[in-house]
């Protein structure tokens, strides 16, 4: 496998060189390979990627967020503290910081309880409770809840077979399964992909057909009564309903129970949506030497959902971007181009911060070099993803050439590899992220189990030897991206 | 491995029936091998397993109780409507059904919440939540919680070694982990065994030392935010606080703050003791045709923990149970023993079930032939668990022969194998359990997450086939067992 790829590699190399040239030589030998990284680059990357598997300051770093500040919505009181925090820890690297003002939603999660109230079989004077949580920009039932019969549908089509009639009125749930084997297999974002469309549309889809909440199916794999939060949407163009993740075993549940007689539920959530508040990007620049101007971006985003500690997403995103940035000071090394580290604010629930950040830099786009984040946990990576051009692979094949002592020597692409760092993709700049260890996350993400314990500390650092290397190598090299 | 085991075996009933004469004889040839199990009861004992891996009924029984009854505290309503519906579904089998009155004990959990108010990092008017469960039999806190400061130690000694100065008017939190690696080998029982002594006396250990509360890290395996709760006992020479079981997230985060300054922890618990409350054993007799006042018991535990709905712990072994019984009935079978059903009333938190049975049957003991529980779950059985006379393995070999085709051909000793039977092993009666995958059974244990899902429907029928292949195997043997 090592040989293929590096013959891949030097193939591509002098196809891309040829295809420079602008025409077909019908003898001449190739020209020769234009230098991408000096031989002092490559020197230093390697000396780079050895730093980070030994340091363990990504890791406080990580730690000091999840432990001691706790979960990070966008307009907490955590979130703020973060922020102060991280533009302290990056000004004591030596590094210029800024802040850059974000409004942002303020929703704040209240009570959410919910239960059986008639089943078949029903013991008298009981109920069965039932495990959810309120997603993400969810509207609030009455004060002391809602109480309905409830209706299961696999999906939309079985939604829409139904009709008003056996909707209207009703909780609908929708119990459409995470592909638990696709994940087990590494395509962990390809099943959250294919599921996450009932917690973004399913609200207004069943409001439109007269439901009066809708649960759905929580968004994630294992199964120890734990509901995924996350962000929905309502439609302009439908009524607002209360909605929730149920914990998988209460989807089987109720899906079981339904189809032996009538079944009610109470539901009570009270969420509130205060006004929006003022939050930032933290944004922090090792300068570069020969071209201060152009930036390579190294991120995560500081925010995280406020079931868990937010470890995995996305403390850990920006514990190895801030590693990036001091394994360069702690090397003594000094990028041409300007290495900035951002911690984005509000990824989760309105992406607020890569979008101001793109349209504040929009007539300047040309100067965003490239972009880097991290959002898919702290699970072992194996290279790297690109959002971008062909002939990126070329470009950075001599970074997955060193990147490979760790076991991160892969290249692929992605249509997006990174929710803050799209909107600059949309504007031509590269974007770039490791490829991580998916089979795991997605039983985490988004519950109260995020949390500090679910990262491996060497795998942590084996991300942070991507950022680090891939920051540095593009910060260094020696021509422009394709873009 | 067959050969070895069955040249073992065959050795075995030699060497037995070479003791059994009482002398060593010179020169004759052994006599022969006496009878266990007559060729018709051999074949009739393989029927009985084939039958039991395509059979759903024991399936049907366990979900109904799960989902359909739910979660079956002792005194609580769905406990009297399991008590009911078991009852009926045993006549309904043709079996002589009784109740067997036993008092329990009717502790109900009320509120359960918990934070860090204080700790290092804290960003200004934030808490951090603490997920954890109220132990079984757990005094409350005052109506709105009590605060003190937390100390954290890993064990007894470490309790010890800080007094009363360091330990008065604290909330202790015992951290002691649960062998992970000991389950992942097979040895989950064992693992659960060296830790829940800290569920059992840890609350008392540190009031003598002046603590207000004990938490202590959940005895189980698994990390999704998810506390295992069970009962705790409170000695008589000790004051009685309130004690809860913290999810290993949070007992891993308060663990990371003390060291990092003081931790001042919120504690609401606000359960109670009620009255004690009439419940009930339910015995369903398949009478014996030759002996139907020999009976051989064959059970499981109807009552529950309160957080899930009791799929594994222990509606899986009523189910098998009634399983063995609906399987004889179905081949038209006619045991010589009477095989006697038994759901257990109480076996969480007071053993009353058992105690009483043990109780009411001690002047008759000699016609108590042999109990069988199962309480280890749904897991694949790897053959039959015995407590008692080192004997009865070769009483046993021909019925582990039989069980060796569905994998379930080991026979291992234990002390004791199930709580329920445990009372009248001490009266003399051979106790047998299955012998059950351990590996992941303490993922669920006595949480939330103990639901139907947990379930394989193959493997809870080879648990079905154990039970009614030994219970119709010893209810036919054509002598009595070592005592």
């Amino acid at each position: 496998m090592w040989r293929a790829l590096c013959e891949h590699a030097i193939g591509a190399v002098v196809a891309a060189a040829t295809l420079s040239l602008g025409w077909a030589a019908p003898t001449p030998p190739p020209s020769p390979t234009p230098e991408l990284y000096s031989p002092q680059t490559v020197s230093e990357l390697k000396k780079l990627e050895h730093a980070a598997l030994t340091s363990d300051y990504g890791w406080r770093q990580v730690a000091h967020l999840a432990n001691n500040i706790g979960p990070r919505l966008s307009g907490s009181a955590q979130a703020q503290k973060a922020v102060e925090y991280v533009a302290v820890e990056l000004k004591a690297l030596g590094l210029e910081v800024q802040l850059e003002k974000v409004m942002v939603p303020h929703w704040v999660r209240g009570d959410e309880t919910a239960s059986l109230v008639q089943f078949p079989g029903q013991a008298p004077g009981t109920t069965q409770k039932v495990v959810l949580t309120a997603l993400g920009g969810s509207v609030a039932t009455p004060p002391d809840g809602l109480t309905a019969e409830v209706a299961v549908v696999r999906d939309f089509d079985e939604l829409k077979s139904l009709g008003k009639e056996k909707i209207g009125g009703r909780i609908v749930v929708f119990n459409y399964a995470f592909d638990r084997r696709m994940a087990e297999q590494g395509w962990g974002g390809e099943a959250y992909g294919e599921a996450v469309v009932y917690r973004s549309d399913a609200p207004s889809a069943a409001a439109r057909l007269g439901a009066v909440a809708v649960l759905i199916r929580s968004v994630g794999n294992a199964a120890y009564r734990l509901p995924h939060t996350g962000l929905t949407t309502y439609a302009a163009d439908a009524p607002k309903i209360p909605a929730a993740a149920l914990a998988e075993e209460d989807a089987d549940l109720i899906a079981a129970l339904v189809p032996q007689g009538a079944v009610r539920l109470h539901l009570v959530l009270t969420p509130k949506e205060l006004p929006d508040a003022v939050s930032y990007n933290v944004i922090a620049d090792l300068k570069g030497s020969e071209h201060p101007e152009q930036v390579v971006i190294v991120s995560g985003h500081l925010d995280s959902w406020d079931l868990g500690t937010g470890a995995i997403d996305d403390g850990a995103g920006v514990a190895v971007a801030m590693e990036a940035a001091h394994l360069v000071r702690q090397l003594g090394l000094r990028p041409r181009r300007t290495i900035r580290v951002i911690a984005w604010m509000n990824e989760e629930n309105g992406l607020r911060g890569g979008e101001t950040y793109a349209a504040e830099h929009a007539s300047d786009i040309g100067n965003q070099f490239a972009a880097i984040e991290t959002d898919g946990g702290a699970g072992h990576p194996l290279g790297i993803y690109i959002a971008g051009q062909p002939g990126l692979r070329t470009i950075l094949q001599p970074i997955a050439n060193v990147l490979r002592d760790s076991g991160a020597g892969l290249l692929d692409f992605r249509d997006e590899v990174g929710a803050d760092i799209d909107p600059l993709a949309k504007l031509g700049v590269p974007n770039f992220s490791p490829i991580q260890d998916s089979r795991f996350y997605f039983n985490y993400h988004h519950t109260a189990a995020d949390t500090l314990d679910k990262i491996d500390r060497h795998e942590l650092a084996e991300n942070a030897a991507i950022n680090a290397v891939l920051s540095y190598g593009l910060a260094n090299l020696e021509q422009p991206l394709p873009q």
